[in-house]
Formats: structure tokens, C-alpha cells, sequence
């Protein structure tokens, strides 16, 4: 027994410690890429973890913090090999909602209440994760997670504005009234941070978009283009910070800096959470939770499939989970996959997720030796490589696309951007939510339900509304393409019904069920009662294509004797044939 | 085309005014039978609409006037011949639950929030039936329903049972609580209440169940049994009232009686409803509309297919509306279709409404001539007649039946039963619609996916688990039995790129979708993120058996130009024929 449990339990080690499988077959010509890749990731991450932190409201030693240590935690517990996970744009400006609603933005209170936030998040992931329930992600449809993406991308572009501007706002608003206060602003801004911001945007976008194509047309290699196109980040950080400690513009223009920054690695934090706190946040958090995931796992998808690798996504919520709760412990904010990252480190030639901890590694001596050098780091630098990096998410093309294919998800999208930029994200998020599970269920409400007859040489039946074809007087043939459960219960009564009332010198219907791919409690229910109502009027209802797993449900409910074996039919061509329709 | 609207509107008219297709065509010859179901109607309707009026929480003659007056907004607009309108027990339960709230039970108070409240639940039936959205409806599935109507009949007989013992309680409470406090006040009861109470219980069950099959058996005619049969509210409301009257009961033995019924004919109200009040009861109120429409129109249509007609269940939520209007301005409360009253009616031989109008003059007589005699009836023989009317209401048996059918709906059920008896019999229904939607999704999310082969010797290709098929090395068939839709969509994706990594030397992917019935936006986005990924790993994936309203939809929307029509096939035989797959 001992003898055959032992793999049994090796393998359950190595589902949920992917690190098990992966490092012990760690080959060393790997090396030099994982290396590369490592650097070039970790160079990328730091501005854009302290800029992160700046959106989640909270000190830039958070975002440093959490790029160092939960790419660790991944490392172990996750089954991808080139997601790199850590600060997210989206993920902070909901933890820096959450945030403000508590404490004073950048306060040592924030980030106490960061921690606790990102340990109910891990918790709730690694839950979710164990107990195989992530699926409930898929409450968040295409025209949902689009424009809740693109309503997020406005509103950090609106929340970093602030700091462009150089000016401070009162307390969180809605977007559109944040938009508001921004333009009232404009006068007293500070045209110091305005050039400042508008030259890093510039060059970032230059870099990002333009320099490695020029680079590769004069003849640079692939790579080299690559690291020099994504240095943009660390320009814009570098020559700003220069320059602001050069002319003391600090003093001279006022310009808002980071100020100092700790010194040393991560320290270890005891995440707080209040039960009052916890009600308060409770809808906040679980979209933090999903939005966490959503973007995480699909990265993580779509990474894999290149190496025609699956990924487990039960096993990357626990990973993520893992990765959120160290946060927690380790002075950190909430995190997520990041898709710029990812790509990055994949372009870079990452092999392993050892490239994340060389990552690690480079964050770590940044955080030992040189956060004296962000002291005059000016914010309007960090929010300029905000803007620059989130400014290619949105994506105001799917609101034509939507149009133009569906109505019912046009609506759905719709809902959730008003509602994000006239309330909240979060509160646009749901309303996304329950608009699409609306409309799903007014659509599938009333269902396509035709009269068909036979098409003249065939066995096959269709429509009449479409195709000439031969019907039978005293026999009406139903099909009605959609499966039969509650939103469908009433519709499939009137239409029996209705067949009945219209073909007066009916004395049989057949209902074809071949596009049925479920019946519950309440279509049963009411395919009874219909059914004696028929009876009551001598009309006989007959049922036809019934798929397998359908039948032998409807069979062991005992359904099946009680409507009548005899009833059944396998095509609806046998049951005409049955009913002297030939 | 002045000449050619006219029809239009003449149509138009009847359609909304149903009476002026039915009373202009009254043939002399219903009369009689109009006239003797009227009268039973009448008779019946007294003592049910001043129980109902109690278990509202409300004094006994806003029954009588609901019951008199409703009936005729009904008839003017109803398309039912003979649904009985009027008050109803669980929409009385759901009345008294919203009237606690905010009067003391019985006060003038009370009755005046009763007003608005119909008035409210009238103009919400009336614009919901103009907008034609009563299909919102079909969000309360029959284990929802059928776990609410049982829950509400338990929660009646507990509201009833402090009338039969006599005692009064605190406030309202959730149903166990209130069961715990009956339980502790049974040392009070009071002992004539008891009997009296019993005793009628015991008479109508007697005539409900077994009178008229003992007359039937005896040789009396189907109707004179029936009428004998229905007779019991009547005997012991009678017999009740003298006894208390001859023996001063009111006095002698503490029995709590109605007391003085205003003589008159109703009077006009003037409905008042405040802001406060309506935040406060949305949710109730919501509840009210619905489950008063909900039994109102089933009842019509299971009438209405006796006699081979249709019920516009549109115009059926007008009516209701307008019946619960006319309710709100002649001091009635809200009202439904009775399903007792209507099959009496039934029986009784009513042909038309006309029958309903003459019970209406039976109420009108009693209310001008007769409510003195009310004066010494005991609450215990209302209480008596409410709950042997209800008590054959609840089905446990649909918990086994649920079960035995689906854990879905079982659970669906339960959690509608325990939320209504923990809590109120309001959040379990908002708990049992929101179990109902999450188990749908839940169950379609994960729907049977399978690789299919074919049957040698035939074009139909089936499951490779169930039969015994021929597959083809190089390209692999997958059939899903479900949508394409948002809860569908990851399983989709998962389940083609599965198929690819399982199946190394597949350079083709034919997905059959018959048994697809709708293709949204978030499944769409998820098709051609799937591709794009296969594409990647030389896979191509085909699409077959595409039902003809989806393709028309594809190509409008331009997915088919942009996937390529070449990547269609008319059938999975079609696509594997044209793969190379003989």
C-alpha cells in the first residue's frame, strides 16, 4: 500500500509544487537566457512597480517590495514558465480605490491597509483555487472585462493627470467628476511637471513605438532593437531624476518628488484586517480577486500554447493566491500577471521562471544599494511612464465590433463603461455583470421554435419558413433550437400550445429536440402540464431526438414512464412515419 | 387611409378592451349558468376575501371591497372568461409582511399603506405589460417557485395559528422564530378559540374532501355535490358567528371576534405613497408584481387552453395592473387570480366574466345590507378557513422529486425553502433566483465536449467514448453540446487547445457545432484568440454544421470574411471528406 501510494503522492507534490518539476530539470545551457531575460525584466520593473505603488496610492517601496518577492512565490507554485508576476496597473488602481477609502494616499496607514487587502485577496485566490470554483471568472464576459479595461485605462490616465499637472485634488470622485476637477485645475498647474511629463510621455512612445523598427532598418540585430526599444522606462527615469537634482527643481519649481526611499530588503509585515473593514469592502475585494485572475490566467494561456504546453487553472489561482499573501508578509500591495512583462521576459528569451528570480536578484540590489538615487525622482516622471504603458489598452474599436455583431453585447458594454466612469470601475464592473446575464437570459427566453416539415426526397426536416416542404395535416412538427430549462419553460408551453390552437384538425404534435442540449426541473414541469392540457383537448405530444444523456436522464427520473416510452422517437422522420405522415 | 386605420384601431381597442369583443357578443343563453356561478362565487368569496384581508394584516372589509370591485377592472381588460380576481392568500402573506413594516396590524394605518402598495404593484404590472417585459418572470424557475409557494403556505398556517390558539404575539419575526414563539405561548392559549377553531377545520376538510363524493355516491347530481362541496366556509362562519353571538363567547370566553364592519359600498381612497416607504419596499414590492402575476397568468393559460384559446399574457399583466389600481383608490389591497375561486368558477359553469359581475352584486348586497352579522364572528373561523384552504397547497413531495431529478434544482429548491423559513419568505425567493442563475452558468460552463468518429458505413459521426467509430490521425473532431457563450467560452478554449496538445501529429481541428444554438460576442472573441493560438502551432481549425440563422449573423458581421468562408463545412462528413479523412 505504502509502495503504491508513494506516486500517487509525488505526483499531487508536483501539481501543487510546479518548482518540483521544473527545477530539478534544470538544464544549464539554459543559463545565459534565463539570465538575460532576468536583468532585462528587472531593469523594466522598477520604475514601473514605484509607479504602480504611486496608483494604488501608496509608498514606492510597496511596488518594489511586491516586484521582488511574490515572482519568489510564483516561482514555486506556478505552472507557467514565462508569466511574470507582480504590480498591474489595473490591479492597483482597485487596491488604490480600496485604499483611499481609508487612509491618506502614500501613508504608513495605506499601506497597512494594502497588506490586509492583498492577504483577503490571496486567501480568497487560494480558496477558490482549491475548492476548482475559478470557473465562476466566466461571470465576466467579453463586453464585460472590455469595458471595465478600457473604462480602468481612462480613469488611471485621469488619476495620474493629477500628478502631470502637478497639482493635488480633493478626496476620490467619480471619473467624470474627476475629469471635472482636472480641468478646473488647469490653471494653477505646474508648468514644470506639465513639461517634465509631456517630454517623458514623448519619449517613451518614441521608444516603445518607433526605435526598434529604426534600429532593425539600420541593421542592429532583433535583440539588441528589443533591449533598447524597452529602455525607454529607465531614460525617462534616469535623465528626469538628473535633471530635477541637477537644478534643484524641487525647490526652484516646486516639482513634486518621490522623496526618500528605505533603504534594505523587504521587511516582514503582519497583515491587519477588521471585520468592519472586511464589510465594507467585501464587493471591492472579490472583484479585485477576479480581475487579479482574469488577467493573470489568460496571460498564462496564452503563453503556454506556444509551447503547446496546458496550464492548470485551478493550480495558477492557488499560485497567484500564494504570491498574494506573501505580499502580504513582506510589505507588499496586491499583484497579478503582467502582460507587458510577460512579453517582454518571453522576447527576452526567458526559458524558465529562473529568469524571475534573477529579476528578483537585481530588484534586490537596487533595494540594498541605490534607493538614495530615487530621492528626486520626480512623480510626474512616474505617472508619464503610467500613461505611457497603459495609453495602448484601451480599445474603443470593440464598441463598433459589438455594435456591429450584437445588440445584447453592445448593451452589456455600454453598461459597464457608463457605469465605470459615471460611479465607479467597480460599480460598472457589476452592473456588466447583471446586464449580461440579463440580456443572456431575455435572449435565450424566447428561443427560435419553427414549424418544420420534410424537405421532398429526404429525411430531413426544416423550416417552413425557409425551405419548401411537405407538412402533414393532422401532425404539426415543432423544433425549437434552444435547450429547455427555466427561461425557456414558458416559451416552449405557449408554442405547444399555440401549434395546437392554430392546426385545429391536429391530433398529434411532434416536438424535435435534436437542438436540446438540456432539459431541467422547470421545463419538465411545464412539459407536463402542457402535456395534459393537450390531452385535455385530444391532441398528443410526441418527442423526437432526444439526445443520449438527455434520454437516459429523463429515463432514471422515471420522466420516461410516466410520459410514455411509446412517445419517443429516435428521428422525427420515424415519428411521422409512425403518425402515417409519409 | 383614414378608411384603412380604422380597422387598426378597432382591433387595437379590442385587443386592449377585451370586453368589447365578448360582452357584445353575450348570448342570452349563458345567462343562466353566468347567474349560478356568480352567485357560488359570491358566497364563497365572503368569508375568503375578509381571511385574506386578515392574514394582510387588515381590517376585514378591505377584503369585501377588493373582492367586490377588482373583479370588474378585471373583466373590462382580462382576456381570461373565468379567472376569478380578488384577494389571494400568498399575495395577502407578502401584503401583511410589507404592512408590519409600518402600521400596527388592523389600524387605518395599515390599511392606508395597503393602497399604495397596490397602487404601486397595479403601475408596475401596467408598464411592464406595455413594454411587453413580462417574461422577466421566467427568472422565478419551478423549484424556485414551487420552494416559495411551500415555504409561504407554512409561513400562512404559522401567521393563522395565533388566531386559532388565541394568543397574540410580538411583532413580526422569521417564520421558525415565530414557530418557537407559538410553541411558548401554548400554556395561553385560549381553549374555545382551540375548539372552535378545530372544529372548523375539521368541517371543512370534511366538505372540501369527502362531502361530495358521499353525495355523488348517494345519488345528488355532479352540481348540486359540487355546490354542497364548497359550502363549508359558509357553514362555519355561520355557524361560528351564532354560536359566539347566542353564548356571548366574546365576553364569556375572551374569543377575539371581527367585530364592527362599516356598512356601504366601497368607499374612494385616495392611495398616498412616500419616497421613504418606496426605498424601503423595492425589493418586496418587486416580489408582490411578480409572484401576483406569476400565479394570475398561469391559472388564465391553464383555463384558457381548456377551451382551446390563447391568453396574451401582456394584456393579462394590464389587467392585473388595472385591477390592482382600482383596488388602491376603493380601499381594497392588492389582488391576483384566485386558483380556487377560478376553478370553482369553472365547475359552476361560468362562460363568460358576466359571472364574476354578478358575484360582485352578491358582495355589493352583503355590504350594504348584511356586515352587522359579521359582528360576532370569530377571528378563529377565518383563521380556520384560511389554513384548510392552504393546507393543500404545499407539495413536499417535489424535494424528492427535485432530487430524484437533478441536484441542480434540488439545491435551487432548498435554498429557496431555508431562506424562506430562516429569513422571510421574500429572501428566499431573491436567494432561490440568484441560486437558480448561478447553477445555470455553472452547469453550462462545463458543457459535454467530446471527440466524435464516424460510424463505418454511415455519414453520422458520434461520440468516441459511447461508440465504436473511426477517427482519423491527423485531424480530430470535437462536437459541443451547448452555445457559444460567455459561460462557455473558456471551456471552448480550453477544450481545442487540449485537443491540439493531445493529439501531437493533428494539423486540423473540426469543430461540429449542431448542437450549438447561439454564438455571443465573448465566445466569438474566445474563437479567434483560440485560432490565432492553433495558428501558432500549425493547427488549423474548421467549423461545421453551422445552424443557418448563426451563419447568416457570422457573415454580417464580417467573422466569416475575416476567418474564411473556406474554413466552413455544410457537415462534419463534408469537412473530414474534404481533409482527406475517407
Amino acid at each position: 500500500m505504502v509502495a503504491a501510494s508513494t506516486p500517487t503522492h509525488r505526483s499531487w507534490l508536483r501539481k501543487r509544487l510546479p518548482i518540483l518539476g521544473w527545477l530539478p530539470a534544470y538544464k544549464r545551457a539554459y543559463l545565459p537566457a534565463d539570465l538575460i531575460a532576468g536583468l532585462t525584466l528587472g531593469v523594466i520593473a522598477i520604475p514601473q512597480s514605484m509607479a504602480y505603488a504611486l496608483l494604488a496610492n501608496l509608498p514606492p517601496q510597496t511596488g518594489l517590495y511586491a516586484a521582488m518577492v511574490t515572482p519568489i512565490a510564483y516561482a514555486v507554485f506556478g505552472t507557467s514558465r514565462a508569466l511574470s508576476v507582480g504590480p498591474m496597473a489595473v490591479v492597483a488602481l482597485l487596491t488604490g480605490n480600496l485604499v483611499a477609502q481609508f487612509a491618506a494616499p502614500q501613508s504608513p496607514q495605506a499601506a497597512q491597509i494594502a497588506l490586509g487587502v492583498a492577504l483577503l485577496v490571496g486567501l480568497l485566490q487560494v480558496v477558490l483555487g482549491y475548492l476548482r470554483i475559478g470557473f465562476i471568472v466566466n461571470f465576466l464576459s467579453y463586453p464585460v472585462l472590455s469595458g471595465f479595461t478600457t473604462a480602468a485605462v481612462i480613469v488611471i490616465i485621469l488619476s495620474q493627470t493629477k500628478h502631470l499637472l502637478g497639482v493635488s485634488l480633493a478626496g476620490p470622485a467619480p471619473p467624470l467628476f474627476e475629469a471635472i476637477h482636472l480641468v478646473e485645475a488647469l490653471p494653477s498647474a505646474n508648468p514644470f511637471a506639465v513639461m517634465m511629463g509631456g517630454a517623458s510621455i514623448a519619449v517613451m512612445l518614441v521608444f516603445n513605438r518607433c526605435l526598434g523598427r529604426w534600429l532593425t532598418r539600420l541593421g542592429a540585430s532583433e535583440t539588441v532593437a528589443g533591449l533598447v526599444a524597452r529602455a525607454g522606462g529607465l531614460v525617462v527615469v534616469s535623465a528626469g531624476t538628473l535633471l530635477t537634482w541637477l537644478l534643484r527643481l524641487d525647490e526652484s519649481a516646486n516639482l513634486q518628488i518621490v522623496g526618500r526611499v528605505p533603504a534594505g530588503l523587504p521587511p516582514l509585515t503582519m497583515p491587519f484586517v477588521s471585520v468592519d473593514m472586511l464589510g465594507a469592502v467585501l464587493p471591492s475585494l472579490l472583484i479585485l480577486t477576479a480581475i487579479s485572475y482574469v488577467g493573470s490566467v489568460s496571460i498564462a494561456k496564452s503563453l503556454a500554447s506556444r509551447q503547446r504546453e496546458k496550464v492548470d487553472a485551478d493550480q495558477e489561482l492557488i499560485a497567484l493566491g500564494a504570491a498574494n499573501i506573501v505580499a502580504a508578509f513582506t510589505g507588499g500591495l496586491p499583484v497579478s500577471g503582467s502582460f507587458a512583462r510577460s512579453a517582454i521576459n518571453v522576447a527576452s528569451g526567458a526559458i524558465t521562471q529562473l529568469s524571475s528570480l534573477f529579476a528578483a536578484l537585481v530588484i534586490a540590489c537596487v533595494l540594498l544599494f541605490f534607493t538614495p538615487l530615487f530621492y528626486y525622482l520626480p512623480q510626474t516622471v512616474l505617472a508619464a511612464t503610467i500613461v505611457s504603458t497603459v495609453i495602448s489598452l484601451p480599445d474603443l474599436e470593440i464598441v463598433r465590433q459589438a455594435w456591429r455583431y450584437s445588440r445584447a453585447d453592445w448593451l452589456t458594454l455600454v453598461v459597464t463603461l457608463a457605469g465605470a466612469l459615471l460611479l465607479s470601475v467597480e460599480a460598472g464592473l457589476l452592473l456588466g455583470i447583471v446586464s449580461a446575464l440579463a440580456v443572456h437570459l431575455w435572449i435565450t427566453s424566447r428561443p427560435h421554435i419553427t414549424v418544420i416539415g420534410r424537405l421532398e426526397g429526404t429525411e430531413t426536416y426544416k423550416s417552413v419558413e425557409r425551405y419548401t416542404v411537405k407538412t402533414c395535416p393532422h401532425v404539426v412538427a415543432l423544433r425549437i433550437d434552444e435547450s429547455l430549462y427555466f427561461a425557456t419553460a414558458s416559451a416552449l408551453e405557449d408554442a405547444l400550445l399555440n401549434a395546437a390552437l392554430d392546426h385545429p384538425q391536429a391530433t398529434h404534435i411532434v416536438l424535435d429536440c435534436s437542438a436540446v442540449n438540456r432539459i431541467d426541473l422547470s421545463a419538465l414541469s411545464a412539459l407536463e402540464t402542457t402535456d395534459r392540457q393537450l390531452k385535455a383537448i385530444q391532441v398528443t405530444l410526441v418527442l423526437t431526438s432526444v439526445k443520449g444523456p438527455i434520454y437516459r436522464h429523463l429515463l432514471k427520473s422515471g420522466f420516461v414512464a410516466r410520459f410514455g416510452p411509446e412517445r419517443f422517437y429516435l428521428s422525427t422522420h420515424a415519428a411521422m412515419r409512425a403518425l402515417g405522415c409519409d
